[in-house]
C-alpha cells in the first residue's frame, strides 16, 4: 500500500546533491559562499542552480546582507511539496516517528511507548503505521528514511549485529522492512552515531566545530565522532565503540566482555545502578530515592538524588566520571576536537558527573590539545527522537551517507 | 637568485587539481574510474581533461584493460617537464632533499649530515642550496615545496611551536623561508604526519586501507592519522599528539608534562635507553652491547641486543610494547583504523616490541575493532626522507593539505 503519495524523488546530478546538501546545513546560502565551499566558481554553479530552483529542490530565501554591490538573493532547500524526509527512532521503551523538510523542520511527529519485549516485526509494523499517519497526501514526496536504534549494524549487510538492550533484534534487516515497504532508501544506523548527527544539525551545531565526540552513556558506553557534519566510521564502520577501552587496567571488576577494567563495566548505566543498589542504606535515606522494596533504581533517580544531596551517591558519579574523563582525555589528545558532549540520563545529576569528566580531561591533556576544548552536556536528553534519524535520511538522500565505502574482507 | 628555472606553474581549476589529485594518487586510471571517484560524469570532466592534456598536467598512458568494448586510454599525471615538487626532511642529525614528478617518481636527492646543533637558519640555508643543486635548469617549474621537522607546528601561524629534539628551532618560520627563497607556496608538517603521508603514497599504500595510523617512538611517541590518503588534524591542527595519553595510571614515573605514567614517560627512546642503562650489568654482558665506558647506548643497539639473546634487553621491549599497546588498543577500538603501522628505530629489535603491541592491541580490543586489524612495521625506518616532504608538497599543490579550515579562537 502506497497510501495516496506518489514516490517519484526529484532526479539530481551528483553536482546538485552537493549543492542541495551544503544548503541543507547552512541555512540561507549566498551563491558566493555556495561555490567557496565546493571549490568551484559561481559561473559552473548557475546552470547547476538554475535547474534545481526549476525542481523545485532549492529555493529563493531573501536577498544577502549589503557588501557594497548588488545584493544577490540566498538559496535554502525547497519546501515539503518537493519532498519530505522520514526519521524512526526506536528505543527500547519508545519509539518516535518525525517527517521533516529537507531543511530539517519537523512537520509532523508521533510518539508510542514500548512496553513488554514485543516482537520486533510487531514494533516495525507498528513504526510504518505511524509514519503512514505523518504523511498527509498533500505532501510531496517521501524521499527517502533513516532509522536510529541502540544497536551496532553491520555496514555490510545491514543487519543489526550486537543489541545488548534489545537481543530479539539480532540479525533484523531493519532498512529493508522499510525500503520494501515505502519504495525509497533507507539508511539505518545506531542510536550514539544518530544523536551526534542530531548535535551537528541542530541549530548552533556549527558552534561544535569542525570535528566532535558525543558520549552516550546507557546501557554501555558509546561515542559517535563527527567530522565535517558527517559520521565518522572508520575503516569498516566501527569507530566510537570505546565501551571496552580500558579505563583502569588495575581495576579486576569482570566486563561482560571477558577482559576487565573496561570502561563499560566501571560506568555504564548497570555499573552505576548496581553500585548505587550497594549504597542502598544511604539510598534509602535521601527522600527522592525509593524505599527498600520501591520500585528499581534507575539513572534518573540516582541523578535526582545525588543533585539533592546524597553525598555518596554524588561519590558515585564523580568516581564514574573519573573513569570516563581518563577515557576521554586520551581521545581528545589523539584525535583533538574541539568539543565533547555528554547524555547520561542522570537528570539534574549530570552536572557532578560532568564535572568530573571535565577535571579529569583537562587534568590529563596538554593545554595545545585541550585549550579550547568544550566539555558539554547534550542538548537531547539521551535519545535525539525522530530529528536525528530524519537527518540521517537527508544525509542519504544527498548521499554523504551511504555504506561505509571499504568493503570488509570475508570474515575468518 | 632563481637560478635559471621559470617559476610558472600550471593554473588550474579547482576541479582540474581534485583531478590530478585522484592521479596522483592512483596509477594508470581509466576515465570511468576517475567520473567515480569525483561523484561526476565522464561528459561534464572531458573538456576539463583535455585541457590538462594541453597543459601537460595530464598524460595519456597506454591503454585501459578491455571491458569487452572499445579499450579507453587511461590517464597519468604529466612528467617532471610540466613541473617538479620538492620535499625537504630536516631531521636532528640529517637533511635529506629530495625531487619528485607529480606522480611521485624521485628524481634527484641530496643528504647531508647535520652534526653539533648548528644554527637553524644555516640548516636551512645549506638545505636550500641542496635543493638548488637538485634542480637542474631543464625541468620544468618548482610548483611548491614540502618540509618535514620533527616539531609542532601552530597552523595558524605556521611557526615551530614545540621540538623537543631541536630547542633552537622554537618559533622559527620555516615555510616562509622557504617561500620567499624560491617563490613557491610551502607545506611545513611535523615529522609523524609526513611519514604517514609517505605511508599511504608508497606503491601498496591503498592497501593499509580507508585510516590507518602510523606511531613513531623516538624522542616522543607520536601518532599520524591518515583518512582517505589525507593527514586527518582534528579541529586546531593537533591530532595524533598521543605522548601523555596515560598508559599507566598506577604507575608514578614523572614525566616531562608534569603528570605521571604518560606514554611518552615509559615508551619514548630516552625511557627505553634510561631503563636499558640500568640493567647496565646485562647489557655488558651482551656481545653487541656496548662495553661499560664505551659509546652511549642508541635504540639501534638496544634493538640489536635484544634480537641477539640479552633477555633482559626483550623483556624490557616487552614491557615498553605492552605499554603502547595499550594505548593503542584504545585507539583501535575508537578509531576502527584497518591498519597501524609503527617505527621505533630499534633495527631488528623492532620484531620484539611489534609482537608485544600486538598482543597487548588483540588482547584488549572487542572481535568487532580489530578482527581485520593489521599490525606492521613501517617501510620507512623512522623517517621517510624527502619523499614524504614531497608528497606534502603535491598535496600543497593540489590543494588537499591547505591550512586547517577552523581557525583557532585566540589564545587566553
Amino acid at each position: 500500500m502506497i497510501f495516496g503519495v506518489v514516490y517519484q524523488a526529484p532526479v539530481m546530478s551528483p553536482l546538485q546533491r552537493q549543492i542541495l546538501s551544503v544548503a541543507m546545513r547552512s541555512g540561507p546560502l549566498p551563491r558566493g559562499d555556495l561555490a567557496t565551499r565546493l571549490s568551484s566558481s559561481r559561473s559552473r554553479l548557475s546552470p547547476e542552480i538554475s535547474q534545481m530552483l526549476d525542481l523545485g529542490v532549492l529555493r529563493l530565501g531573501g536577498l544577502d546582507e549589503s557588501r557594497g554591490g548588488r545584493r544577490g538573493s540566498l538559496l535554502i532547500p525547497g519546501g515539503a511539496d518537493v519532498g519530505v524526509l522520514a526519521g524512526i527512532d526506536i528505543d527500547a521503551d519508545r519509539a518516535t516517528v518525525a517527517v521533516t523538510t529537507l531543511d530539517g523542520t519537523i512537520i509532523a511527529t508521533e510518539v508510542a511507548p514500548i512496553t513488554g519485549d514485543p516482537e520486533p516485526r510487531a514494533v516495525l509494523g507498528r513504526t510504518a503505521k505511524m509514519l503512514e499517519r505523518c504523511l498527509p497526501g498533500d505532501l510531496g514526496p517521501l524521499l527517502s528514511i533513516g532509522v536510529s536504534i541502540p544497536a551496532d549494524i553491520d555496514p555490510v549487510t545491514g543487519l543489526v549485529e550486537s543489541a545488548p538492550t534489545m537481543p530479539r533484534w539480532l540479525q533484523l534487516a531493519t532498512a529493508k522492512f522499510y525500503a520494501a515497504r515505502f519504495g525509497v532508501r533507507t539508511f539505518v544506523d545506531n542510536d550514539v552515531n544518530v544523536l551526534a548527527l542530531a548535535e551537528a544539525s541542530c541549530p548552533g551545531g556549527d558552534a561544535h566545530g569542525r570535528a566532535f565526540l558525543v558520549v552516550k552513556i546507557s546501557s554501555g558506553v558509546g561515542c559517535g565522532i563527527v567530522v565535517d557534519g558527517v559520521v565518522f566510521r572508520g575503516s569498516y564502520g566501527y569507530a566510537g565503540d570505546i565501551g571496552h577501552i580500558s579505563a583502569d587496567p588495575a581495576n579486576l571488576t569482570l566486563c561482560a566482555c571477558g577482559n576487565h577494567g573496561c570502561l563499560e563495566a566501571l560506568a555504564a548505566a548497570p555499573a552505576i545502578i548496581r553500585a548505587a543498589n550497594n549504597l542502598g542504606a544511604v539510598a534509602e535515606s535521601s527522600s527522592e530515592s525509593p524505599p527498600a522494596g520501591g520500585p528499581p533504581l534507575t539513572m534518573e533517580l540516582i541523578g535526582r538524588a545525588a543533585e539533592s544531596g546524597d553525598a555518596r551517591l554524588a561519590q558515585l558519579l564523580r568516581e564514574v566520571g573519573g573513569h570516563i574523563g581518563l577515557v576521554l582525555a586520551g581521545l581528545v589528545s589523539f584525535f583533538n576536537p574541539s568539543c565533547v558532549i555528554v547524555t547520561s540520563g542522570l537528570a539534574g545529576g549530570e552536572g557532578i558527573l560532568l564535572n568530573a569528566i571535565r577535571e579529569r580531561i583537562y587534568g590529563r591533556t596538554l593545554p595545545a590539545s585541550s585549550r579550547d576544548l568544550k566539555v558539554l552536556s547534550s542538548r537531547f536528553s539521551g535519545n535525539a527522537g525522530g530529528f536525528g534519524a530524519a537527518i540521517l535520511a537527508a544525509q542519504g538522500f544527498v548521499g554523504t551517507a551511504g555504506p561505509v565505502p571499504e568493503a570488509r574482507p570475508p570474515r575468518r
